[in-house]
């Protein structure tokens, strides 16, 4: 009988970050696709657009107006989905606290939140994205995320800084100004926890870090699952990637979060973030959507409350075969179980063999 | 000061059933929307499209033939995620398996599944939804769904059947003919094993059936989120309700799996899904896309393994504002916690105040 071999049988992978399972299909990724096409994203704006409300100048939603920036530019969301001075609360019991544990205390319990959300315009340029930006220029950027970690992690009812980026209208992004959000909670949120309870169970059983163990791991098989690093820094596919082209930023030693940055590594972080887009944008030669973000020490308790905490960065792109084919996580992803079409490995070997130097739209 | 008040301030909630918290953001459903607009499903087709590879008589992807079908028609699909013939085997060790536990042996877990995919036509009728369909011609899928799960479940490498439908190109569905999916696998999906080992906590905690307990909570005040009923099954927006009109179709006794339908049952959940397939088509009068599917008992083991198993729908629909804008599940979603923008208390008095009767096209 034919042994299993996991680059060509549907196979189930285990994701050690979340504690779950995912199923994997290689042979599928040949089915046609008849379904819907994404309209991909307007290739030509213009340095400066009049009617954007995130160029320098500009006049927003709520009436404010911006300043004319001249390099990245912070502001409070108009639309927070959390407010400073939310009524804290709780209905209910807590869930699995068993001396006031009802049956109906169980079920209906929620409590009220304090947070903030801002917005962090990348440059004032209109017409770029991290993949047409300069190491320098992204580097402004890190240092601003830096600050702004520090900032909001110092306040005293912030627990957790959540910094990430939506990029294209596949992603939900409704403004194609280089930007991203930071969204920090009275709460560390529940993907943040869960990973968190998860490399926490990994350090007080082997008094080693997951993330740490498993970059070490990767970086004996260069040709499996990197796609390309530097100094300080890796991208690979994980073993356990859920979307198509899912990549994973982490630093090659321990960091917890952006507070342990010297500057080489804020340099190295620009520098990888660039090449990253860059390739991402070459795949399919169109500006690729994502939502990306880290993940890192929460600023709640003491700095070392969290020893198990391991700075990374997902991203987690929707497109499956072309500028206008996606994959849908839908019916038995949200149902049973997440599933993929081709291999970590696969998806590493074509992100790997593209350039990470030369943008696509340079040759056009 | 103000105290905490769900109904207007941002808050988390918690769902029992998968054991996650969420954030709910009610005063944030008043943003203005610039982001993508989703194309709304074509009305008009034909009862018979000589193009669909799902209508009576026509050829599919594969080269085979539908046979002239007049009620359901079921068949593998011809692009199956899973297959019944793939080796087994594992690589690594198990996740926690401490006797073995080596770093390494932690981080790269996978093993091979058996599996078989169906589709299952709901009408021959090209131009139907289960929303325009007669309760009469519902109960015969749901026949079909019991008729599959019994044979499915019976052999022997089964340990689990998924019953699903994806509806609408903005969920994934590559064809418009009423159909729904079944996954056949030789594991216990991921979101499957994580709701039973809640079950099962809450059953021994309380010897008490977790749904059997929320649904009677519910009943007692039917106007909060109860969204329709009939005399064996309640419609309801969940208290921990994540998608904008995420809804929960639950038996008000405890009912295992299709195995425990009577006809009655049955005659009953063809009622209640025709009702909530009418509500949603009528909210942003349009065919409203959504991925749904069924939790109930495992197959694998003895009938009596799974007590805590309790057969209900999920209904997980995008829409959010109007037939052209959904709610984006990204960014904050994909690495933080699941957020939303009205309350299911909301959701549900929208969903109420619709008819179920009458469909939103028979008064164009
Ligand atoms: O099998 P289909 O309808 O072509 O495909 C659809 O449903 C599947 C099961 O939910 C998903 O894996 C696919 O991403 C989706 O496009
Ligand atoms: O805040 P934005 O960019 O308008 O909105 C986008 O990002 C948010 C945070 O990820 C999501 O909650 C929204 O669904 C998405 O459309």
């Amino acid at each position: 009988p034919v042994p299993f071999d996991f680059t060509e049988h549907p196979h189930r992978r285990y994701n050690p970050l979340i504690g779950e399972w995912l199923l994997c299909s290689p042979h599928r990724a040949k089915r046609p696709w008849q379904g819907a096409q994404e309209k991909p994203q307007v290739e030509h704006r213009p340095a400066h657009d009049p009617d954007c409300y995130l160029c320098a100048g500009n006049t927003r939603v709520g009436g404010e107006r911006n300043p004319k920036y001249d390099s990245t530019y912070v502001f409070t969301n108009d639309f927070q989905a959390m407010m400073p001075d939310t009524p804290s609360g709780r209905v209910s019991a807590a869930p699995g606290d068993a001396s006031t544990a009802t049956p109906a205390s169980d079920l209906f319990v929620a409590e009220g939140v304090q947070g903030t959300c801002r917005v962090v315009c990348f440059s004032p340029r209109h017409d770029l994205t991290l993949a047409e930006m300069r190491n320098e220029d992204i580097r402004l950027v890190v240092d601003t995320w830096q600050q702004q970690y520090r900032e909001l992690g110092a306040l005293p009812y912030i627990a957790h800084v959540q910094i990430f980026e939506n990029k294209g209208q596949a992603m939900g992004c409704s403004n194609p100004h280089p930007h991203g959000q930071i969204w920090a909670s009275s709460f560390v949120p529940q993907e943040v926890d869960t990973e968190l309870r998860n490399l926490r169970a990994y350090y007080e059983r082997h008094q080693r870090h997951l993330l740490r163990d498993y970059v070490e791991q990767e970086l004996r098989k260069p040709e499996e699952r990197i796609v390309c690093r530097n100094q300080h820094f890796v991208a690979l596919v994980p073993f356990w990637a859920v979307w198509p082209f899912e990549v994973m930023v982490l630093p090659a030693a321990h960091l917890r979060s952006l507070l342990d940055f010297s500057d080489e590594h804020k340099d190295c972080l620009a520098d990888i973030l660039r090449r990253v887009a860059v390739r991402y944008d070459n795949l399919f030669q169109t500006s690729f959507p994502y939502s990306m973000g880290m993940h890192q020490a929460p600023t709640c308790g003491a700095p070392d409350d969290h020893p198990e905490a391991h700075f990374h960065m997902h991203f987690y792109p929707p497109l499956l075969r072309s500028a206008t084919v996606r994959k849908f996580m839908v019916g038995f992803e949200m149902l049973g179980e997440s599933q993929r079409d081709l291999t970590a490995e696969q998806a590493a070997a074509r992100l790997r063999e593209l350039s990470d130097t030369v943008h696509y739209t340079s040759r056009l």
